[in-house]
């Protein structure tokens, strides 16, 4: 790991948003701690059960997750971090098939630790703020 | 404080955006400086005078203040700082009664100081870019 | 140059948003390297070639380049970096003549290097991701 802490949990944020774009099961699960728990619109999920459900097929071909800058509250030994961070999410339709947009303001309140040297989420609340 | 004072002004702007979408007045106050002076759509104003009016009933019932990256130029001694941060304001209409969305694209220059050892906003200039 | 490379780098996707948004033709010149080359929507360009493009009249009257965090990876010795940054462009249309928006969601996928003493693009890809 380069940079701060504050650095390294940023990279993290943008690490998830290109493997959530892509679709990238493998390089999502990474980014988790094990024992992760995801509270978000299907309620509290293990990473397995968060993991399976990104590898489903999509509802939207591609999508955009701009993360803003995250609000970090570092911990005492700088091992663990509190981090909200606002995003906007472009999830893009089919044009072709006459499918629309969504757009969606999202609020992640995580719980980053470092694990096996690197930052990990483990614990994620994902609040959709609003939708249009 | 921890972190660079580049983390630091991030981590201003970040509460910033919390305490004015949540419309927690006493968070709002401890982010100006005591003699601060904000310029926006309400010409200039102390802190209490621009306090007054965000305490005051919303015109929407919320909102998302996603707060680009500053461009932070750093004072001679390292705590004074100029910052120059785009953002987009998502005003949130009440979808039930028939309200409307609001999104502003809004720039803040700001001339931040180190004040009581906490990064402080001592000036606020708030231009409106576009509004959609 | 104050802050760490990180802060450094940051700066410079900053300053370019800046840069574009007033179409600085000289501040825009200073953020990339002599050599650099710039693929996006017109091809491969060098430096020069799409400096004048930028100073071509607009079709849009304003913008405004709201750049997102970069996903930084350091090379070997801290002079060198490959920077992924996700970016949301408003092409503000002149409303009095009708003339609507553009909305583009970027990705810039550049090489930085440190250059006379300061961070520049030696290489940039630019990809529309969507266009609303």
């Amino acid at each position: 790991m380069t940079g701060t802490p504050y650095d390294q949990i940023r990279t993290l944020l943008q690490r998830y948003a290109r493997a959530v774009d892509e679709r990238d099961i493998d390089a999502l699960s990474g980014l988790f701690h094990p024992g992760a728990e995801i509270t978000g619109s299907r309620g509290t999920q293990s990473r397995e059960e968060w993991l399976a459900d990104m590898a489903a097929p999509r509802s939207f071909p591609r999508s955009m997750h701009v993360i803003g800058e995250p609000l970090v509250t570092m911990d005492g030994d700088g091992d663990r971090a509190a981090v909200d961070t606002y995003a906007v999410v472009y999830q893009l339709g089919d044009q072709g098939a006459g499918q629309g947009d969504l757009t969606l303001g999202m609020r992640y309140v995580d719980q980053v630790v470092v694990f096996e040297g690197r930052w990990v989420i483990a614990h994620r609340q994902a609040t959709m703020v609003w939708m249009r």
